[in-house]
């Protein structure tokens, strides 16, 4: 490569070569343990090696490498995130940092600079979790939390994932028996995924919490009719009911900073044009880097539906489908984080992540946090997904000081 | 028959074995020029036969039955309805007015009533239009409406209207020329298929008119996002914005006697309960006896989705799909009936019709109106469908009434 290059332009030109590993030719689709996840891997592992870093790829499929610290065995910081992803993808979730971390250990190789640690660096397999219903694999297994069972779930054509680790060279019985060790912190750099950076003008956050999550299935039962023979005062509309209830639920949520509350699915029965709605369901998804902000809004929505259901005459169900806590991101690490994008003269913005990440399974192994990059629109799982040079140069410095600056603890 | 048994009972008998007469076994459903409607033709012939009337079936499929006055060749009153149902309907929508039909005459028959007037019967073969995209070709045809190029559009079978007449043994070139001549008047009875009269403990009520419609087909563009990671600030949310939508219409309408609105259809695009919706597209029916409020409400309604979309800044394309104007009864018809339910002794309600029926057709023929019936829970189209002996009794008695005092126009 070309000697005027910089680092953040060698990212982006790997970014582009990497998305072309994909089981869906004209499309970015990299599923956990696919074809293109193996040759995505294998070319992960020539770039380390070329670096002089011997690589290897873990009994769940994670591509791991360290670089010694000035005495070998030393406890070590850890970069990366992950490289499968969504169907109909864009190049950056993901790749972004697990190739960024491979730029950081090229640029200190290249300097000769070694620490009291070591610097690992990881490309997790599975973060989206779409071939098979668990998601997270690669940080799960990574972190020691990998469930035997797990082995057993199937894909969309039958294939369990015991099978797919065999197929790609993996040893199953493994999985469960992996547990990171010496691992002194993990910090990931990934897409916001969101419009906030972007609204703001700035390029690089850092990740306060990431948001715990509650999800409802609400089912509301009125009572069909027809469209033009039921006089308004005599309806029980489940679809103008359930209008309320979403707008209840938009309102609760955009009253206060940092929560987030979304009605993404929604199903009308009968669905015809001349028939007054009878039944109508739909998901509740609510969001929150605070566990006591998340749980007040939940108990506040859910009192709230009840109200409507009973005002308008409409029977509701409320079937509680999803619980997460909240992860806060380590107050060192993030301190770290703060001070290093301080120090590149760029302002320092702290924010939550709205969505989930390895470093909240990292959080459980070890000190971790995470650094957003900006990302155009907002936008992320789909081929739009956009970051700029610039960018991704001062997501690679504010890593790289970050390291240099990293202090393990005692 | 026992002599004991009433004029009503014995319609109810008829209206149970007619529901035998089914396309689907354990259901009822007779389409348009199916074998259970050529069954159910065949017997109503039967039963005029064995009054004493010569039933014949007319070039588009309806059964006709003339009782002729003092003197042959007079004007008639033309009492009806249709006998082909929705699927898996219930027996009482469109069956009980045609047999409702034959009972007065049967009557006038047993006593030897006859009048300055003919009275004919008709049982029209489609109202429905759930076989082919027309509806009310039966009363169209017979009222000189029927387009010969309806006569191309096929079935989900891929038969034509053509084929099917023919296998019914009809002439289809015929049916264009169709034109029911010296009818002097038309009266249906009906089952209401909304809950008014139920909810006002009444029997009967008479039709002011039949409402006018116009239906929307709206499209919300919104910007799709993360559930977690878009904060609620930033959304352009298409749901909520049609949820936004939907309350309005309801609100509006809510605000007027006898006008309706409706969002009976709505997709939510792309549905997932972890994406903000990035697009709605709902249909919007709204109905009224007056042309006059129906438009004023149509135009208030578009303005104000105007004005919500602009404000939640989503993009709003309204396309215009439906327009139906309301059909007045006529005043002398809706006066005789009126002295009908008067003189039976019950409170005399006007009413709107919400639905369309075969009399707004005929009323382009001859003076028409209406007698709606009770019926159990407003349902309609369903097997649920439900009236009692003692309502049939009463509507059998209005009908008779009404035939008694009937003055044609001269």
């Amino acid at each position: 490569m070309p000697s005027e290059t910089t680092p953040g332009q060698r990212l982006m030109a790997r970014l582009d070569e990497f998305a072309r590993f994909t089981d869906e030719p004209g499309k970015l689709t990299r599923l956990y343990l696919s074809p293109a996840h193996r040759d995505a891997a294998k070319r992960y592992i020539e770039w380390c090696r070329a670096t002089g870093l011997n690589a290897r790829i873990d009994a769940s499929g994670n591509v791991w490498a360290r670089y010694e610290g000035k005495k070998p065995g030393a406890a070590a910081l850890m970069l990366g995130s992950h490289i499968d992803t969504v169907r109909d993808a864009g190049r950056y979730d993901g790749n972004l940092g697990a190739l960024a971390a491979l730029s950081v250990v090229e640029e200190l190789v290249a300097n000769n600079e070694r620490f009291d640690f070591a610097v690992e660096i990881v490309a997790f397999g599975d973060e989206e979790g779409v071939r098979f219903p668990t998601t997270l694999t690669g940080s799960r297994a990574y972190a020691g939390l990998f469930l035997r069972s797990s082995l057993e779930q199937k894909d969309a054509d039958g294939v369990s994932m015991r099978e797919a680790l065999i197929d790609f060279g993996c040893e199953p019985e493994a999985v469960a028996t992996l547990r990171g060790r010496g691992v002194a912190a993990f910090v990931e750099l990934h897409i916001e995924q969101g419009p906030v950076l972007e609204s703001e003008n700035l390029a690089i956050g850092i990740v306060s919490a990431i948001n715990g999550a509650t999800r409802f299935h609400a089912q509301v039962e009125g009572v069909a009719g027809h469209a033009g023979a039921v006089p308004m005062n005599l309806r029980a509309d489940a679809l103008t009911a359930a209008a309320e209830m979403v707008l209840m639920i938009e309102a609760r949520a955009a009253g206060e900073d940092d929560l987030v509350a979304t009605v993404g699915r929604l199903i009308v029965e009968p669905n015809a044009v001349n028939v007054i709605p009878g039944e109508v369901r739909f998901a509740i998804d609510i969001r929150s880097p605070s566990n006591i902000q998340r749980t007040r809004a939940v108990v506040d929505i859910s009192k709230q539906l009840d109200a409507i259901a009973a005002r308008r005459k409409v029977k509701l169900t409320l079937v509680h489908t999803h619980e997460a806590a909240a992860y806060v991101c380590d107050a060192g690490v993030v301190a770290g984080l703060k001070a290093s994008v301080a120090r590149l003269g760029v302002p320092v913005r702290v924010l939550p992540s709205g969505a989930g990440h390895d470093t909240m399974v990292m959080g459980s192994l070890c000190p971790a946090g995470m650094l957003f990059l900006r990302c155009k629109g907002g936008v992320s799982h789909s081929p739009a997904e956009s970051i700029t040079v610039e960018d991704a140069e001062i997501g690679l410095a504010a890593l790289m000081d970050f390291v240099r600056h990293f202090k393990p603890a005692a």
